[in-house]
């Protein structure tokens, strides 16, 4: 066979050039499967992201090189890049990736509620794990792993676990985040009761509500984030996702709802509470945790990202070993 | 030299450190060029990609980690995040790669026809390899190898391949995926015959017909899919190109053109028809292939796709050996 | 613990689960630490570029690959696809890469003047280097590093570089790369005298002028290109900012400030004028380097252009080492 440079044409090849490269495509398929087979390593790891992300892809990114496992793939705009721009079901995505040699784990993020269920029915059947890195207002599973895997790790005085004073705030009826947490520390731990602090009229989701009482958590409601802080060993803050309301009326009310450095000052020191947020913070609209304090000692937020390094490697680990 | 943390502005910079720098940035330019020669493997794979894709893109990345070649760049949306935004042409980010220490391969995708031929005039002088991933409505060589070598594969009681009967349906006018398919079952093959079935006032392209004809080829028209599925061994189906339709009208007639599952149910046992397809299928706008009818027994989409893997391991073992 | 497939929802764990979750994090933890420090070349690289780039960013990239240093994230359209799309500061995203595990360097590219610094204050304390790939229209330090650079090793005779002739040419007001080579070069070699030549009403900026007269250069001002190509050593050719220009006749000015085939056929064989670009050229707008003219033997950009390779690995190895 002589030597090809270029593929550009399939007028280009002869007839036995073709059956060749058909010959050598056999032995790919086996070569390829077999050391698949051998070498664990050589599993790999797909990202498919259909919404923005830093952190959440970051993280499981170098989560990924740090195991050692191969980023087969990652996009990080797949409704616009990938062929859901051509009118692709995601099922006809996920079932791709599911059937090529080497991949272990999809992970996931995409706008639709649900859309981590239909991948995993998809992705199950082939022995591939699906990660739901977010799925709309849903969940995000990964997220309330390492919020709650923060409290555990910095909890005063090895409190137990149970007695933890949760107060999640602010944009509580949007934030999935929120909602994983919630029904992950209640039923982990089994608090005795949980806090919300939000402004007027913002709730915690009828489900969520109803899935704490069953747990036996009692709902404390706080108007105001001070007298939150006070009874709180953590504070939960969150974004106010402005995406999610049409009326200009309703995003204002987020504007005074706050942590400031003279907020965190005004809290005695004997007090416990510790801020966390799952970021990102908008900095542009309402600054909910100021610029001076994210560095305050109270406030745990960069030491909560790092933290879903590890999660996410103990989560890869444990899905790909 | 003191250490430096931060690349900030040429102002840091003293003299000395500045001819310390550019000593050492020969010293990189000998050991990177020595290194790459020493190593097959430190060959590297870039990938230019300025339209939407997944299986191209993705499969082409898998199957550089399988052989263990080095992707050192990849773009999935060049025409917004490149210089080409700035205006830079195609000849110029060619001329660029082609010029970098390590890089042997260039996968391009590009909307327009005849940029492959162009990219190759440029890199191959310095015998860098161009791979046509996709150059408008033009050719897709690769896709046409892995739907040859999917049928090739598949093909009953390994009949003789000239004997083979191969229907091309839907948008059998601006798939570039038919065009290079066609020209490459002719020529290789020599088929006594090739079956077309698209909705009325769709035709093959004039150039393909008659490429067909100089073959010896024979152009049978079904007006039918059913009539098309009970005479051929392969039923190769396309996506219905909406982009390239100006009137909605013409749109219209491909709602009518759709394999369901009663639709293959309806296929006699003893007759071989299998479907292929070259995804994605437009599920948004007209679910050419239905879902329930993508995972009947008749279906091979996915295992062709998963041979788009294998065929690009071995065309890139080709160039790269 | 039995075996888990997915993770899709934080439902699906029961506590002992969740506590060897836990358990294991916290060995990944004390392992990544550990394993960072012990192997230099597990040390990583984050690339955020806010901006389209195709030579730095690639240029790094294989840069990194050449040293064996693990590209840990990199995104392409940060302004699009990370939390800055939900109103992220860039002070939070570089705060949170600089304290993962592993990241030692952040090559940021962004459209604010001022942003590398910004940065820079953040990721300092935390030991992480931020190279300032592009920031506004302010600087470009690694490109005006390679452009000395590429001065540096082409200079006849091996003139002293104190005597090299330079001229910077066309849109010398907007252009980032000239203010960093400007000051640069006076800087580092002191040099007598700089040429500029641009269209009528397009001036170096007040600041560089005072800092070329401050370092004692002396600016020759060249109304035509040709008398400038043969006072120079080195005509460094820029492409028109048109994002930059509001008015189109100010853009106007540009369509006759050409080098072509012809124009540097007109240089006498014994002057020894090179021509230089930091790239892209405009092929759309203005073609301020013809097609020919670019594969002109006074024509050094693609080599310029290969130089940026060799000056990022060695300053990649130096915040590295």
């Amino acid at each position: 066979m002589k030597k090809i440079l270029h593929i550009l044409s399939i007028q280009q090849f002869t007839s036995s050039e073709v059956l060749k490269i058909f010959h050598q495509t056999c032995q790919m398929e086996k070569n390829a499967q077999r050391s698949v087979n051998l070498r664990s390593k050589s599993k790999g790891i797909v990202l498919l992201f259909y919404q923005p992300s830093t952190r959440t892809r970051a993280s499981f990114e170098l989560a990924s090189h740090f195991l050692g496992y191969r980023i087969l793939y990652s996009t990080e705009a797949a409704e616009f890049f990938s062929s859901a721009a051509k009118g692709e079901s995601l099922e006809d995505t996920i079932e791709l990736f599911s059937n090529y040699p080497g991949v272990k784990v999809i992970i996931l993020r995409h706008p639709e509620k649900g859309s981590a269920d239909r991948a995993a029915k998809i992705a199950g059947p082939y022995g591939i794990s699906i990660i739901n890195a977010g799925d709309g207002a849903n969940e995000h599973p990964t997220q309330a792993l390492l919020d709650l895997y923060t409290i555990y790790k910095l909890r005063l005085n090895q409190k137990p676990m149970k007695q933890i004073k949760l107060v999640v705030a602010n944009d509580i009826e949007h934030s999935r985040t929120i909602r994983s947490l919630c029904l992950l520390f209640a039923k982990i731990f089994r608090p005795l009761e949980i806090g919300v602090s939000a402004p007027k009229n913002i709730n915690l989701a009828k489900d969520i509500q109803n899935g704490l009482k069953d747990s036996g958590v009692k709902i404390i409601k706080f108007n105001d984030l001070k007298t939150a802080a006070l009874w709180a060993d953590f504070l939960y803050m969150t974004r106010p996702q402005i995406e999610y309301y049409r009326s200009k009326k309703l995003a204002k009310k987020f504007q005074h709802f706050r942590i400031s450095k003279d907020f965190l000052d005004s809290i005695p020191q004997n007090y416990p509470c510790q801020i966390l947020h799952p970021m990102p913070i908008d900095s542009k609209n309402f600054n909910e945790i100021t610029d001076e304090a994210r560095h305050h000692p109270r406030c745990q937020i960069f030491q909560q990202a790092r933290n879903g390094i590890y999660i996410r490697m103990a989560l890869l680990k444990m899905l790909l070993k």
